[in-house]
């Protein structure tokens, strides 16, 4: 049994289990891995202290930092299902491990959001990706589209701009959304086009594209696409742009599917919290970071995040404790 | 003009510095100094990715990092008064220098409450200090006396150990509030006496204090005082502690004496803020860290409400803009 149970090894996760082990609370940190997210930022430039870090290597300073306390870590465990009864959480893994604590803090981030349109699930690791950082180096002297016109689409195109020959943000409103910063990056670059007002209406293979001077002539080996298809949401015009791959940047959606009852749900599926304590409505489960309906999310906030719901659930324990 | 001004340079006045000019805000940040409380804080263990760090380095790296955008900062400037005219804020400082801005963010963090007894402002500086990392160095060989037995007390009782030969906490509660961690390194030095239950009533001189065995012989230069009277708060019997030195470690209070009726306060004199955006009463008037009440008190989450306050100010010039 242990005092506190932390699901997830994000950047609140992490922060949780630096402040519940630095307060003696018996901790134990289940996590599928200690990517996630913020792993796969190639530069890290707005956790302050760091002018810029990756974000792998911003992982491995918590990760160093979390593992000078006493605190339990098993990671490969992705929770399958929590359950309460008689102040006592049980949780249970999809490896059908069972444990059991008196608080539990959920902190297990968010999946990128699929485009959902015909052809994506074809070409998921063969032209699709969700992480620049992992597959920009195959995008050699490619062409690249962007889904997204974000900051999270912004750093996927400087990702991809040492590699790629031209880049395509494709954006569904008629405007930028991304830090200035990035926007005049992606400028200097001079191969970043944005194309707005777009709908993406289907990722076409190599044979059923068709030739364009555009598209290289030799792919990559493995990368299957040949275009993709769009819409002018204004004009109502369908295009077709040859293309060698696609990066997916177009948000996430929080990964709750562990969770029930036990917590409210806001219309975007996050998990409704208090925003001064990361309590939910089930007294002794927290939750912080990403998955929750904080306003902004940001590696510096899902780690404060994570402080609030240490210290958040340390006070429940030691009220507890005393009844 | 200005489209933003913050007020204040410690972990959250930085970090929404930091954050606004990576949003291009003309941005300008008002300070007294880059010291305030986390600058005096010897070691900080808990800001996520560093084990260790001095709160000096901690300060130095915060603001290398803010001094890689383009923000105009001025340092030793103290801000009077506050105030909002058609949608203009106005900013007066002490030095009746006048800035102009259209939003801002406040961060003035907070100040040492003091004891408020008889002999207290009359040693200041000369054995009561509000600062064990500046004045520990002062109390080789010599007593000490830390008021207060939280996360504050407790630290600067550690900051002690090195130099002084015997500290005595005197906490009000009959119970000791901070983290394990620092109850463990005290008593693991054996020279900290924790006195629970007590009320400090006054600080008396050398002169006005009796003899005790357990004074030191030779009285550093400059310091004065004698002992230190206390009432236990069960027996109501009062006590007198020959004593070197007082730290007072009881709180702090919020810095807000330049704030009027632009903003609302809790009972403690916290800036009321909607804690998911540090807005405040006032449009585009915004707070972030420890002045506001938010529920936890600390650096990585005072750097994580900077943030947040920064995008809030950010998003509030966006719409203000297309009006």
């Amino acid at each position: 049994m242990y005092d506190l149970i932390i699901i997830g090894g994000g950047p609140a996760g992490i922060t949780a289990g630096i402040y519940a082990s630095r307060k003696k609370l018996k901790t134990l940190l289940l996590t599928k891995d200690f990517v996630g997210q913020w792993g796969n930022i190639s530069e890290v430039e707005n956790y302050p202290a760091f002018e810029k870090i990756s974000g792998m290597e911003l992982v491995k300073r918590f990760l160093n930092h979390l593992k000078n306390f006493e605190i339990e870590i098993k990671e490969g465990e992705e929770v399958k299902k929590i359950k309460k009864n008689n102040e006592v959480f049980e949780i249970e893994t999809k490896k059908d491990n069972k444990f059991q604590s008196r608080a539990v803090i959920v902190t297990s981030g968010r999946n990128p959001r699929p485009l959902g349109v015909p052809g994506e699930k074809d070409f998921i690791g063969r032209g699709i990706s969700y992480c620049t950082i992992c597959d920009a180096p195959f995008f050699k002297d490619k062409f690249a589209a962007v889904i997204g016109g974000g900051n999270a689409g912004f750093r996927a195109a400087l990702d991809l701009i040492p590699y790629a020959k031209r880049i395509y943000i494709l954006e569904a409103s008629p405007k930028v959304r991304a830090d200035e910063i990035y926007q005049e990056r992606a400028s200097q670059a001079g191969k970043v086009e944005i194309i707005f007002n777009t709908k993406v209406l289907e990722i076409k293979g190599k044979d059923k594209a068709p030739k364009s001077p555009l598209a290289t002539g030799v792919p990559a080996e493995g990368l299957g696409i040949g275009s993709i298809v769009y819409q002018n949401l204004i004009s109502q015009e369908k295009k077709e742009l040859p293309i060698d791959g696609v990066f997916v940047e177009i948000g996430s959606i929080p990964a709750t599917s562990f969770l029930n009852t036990l917590v409210d749900f806001n219309e975007m599926g996050e998990v409704k919290i208090d925003s001064k304590t990361c309590t939910t409505k089930t007294p002794g489960l927290f939750a912080a970071g990403d998955v929750t309906d904080i306003e902004y999310k940001q590696i510096i906030i899902a780690a404060s995040e994570g402080a609030k719901a240490a210290l958040s659930a340390y006070n429940y324990l030691q009220t507890n404790e005393q009844n």
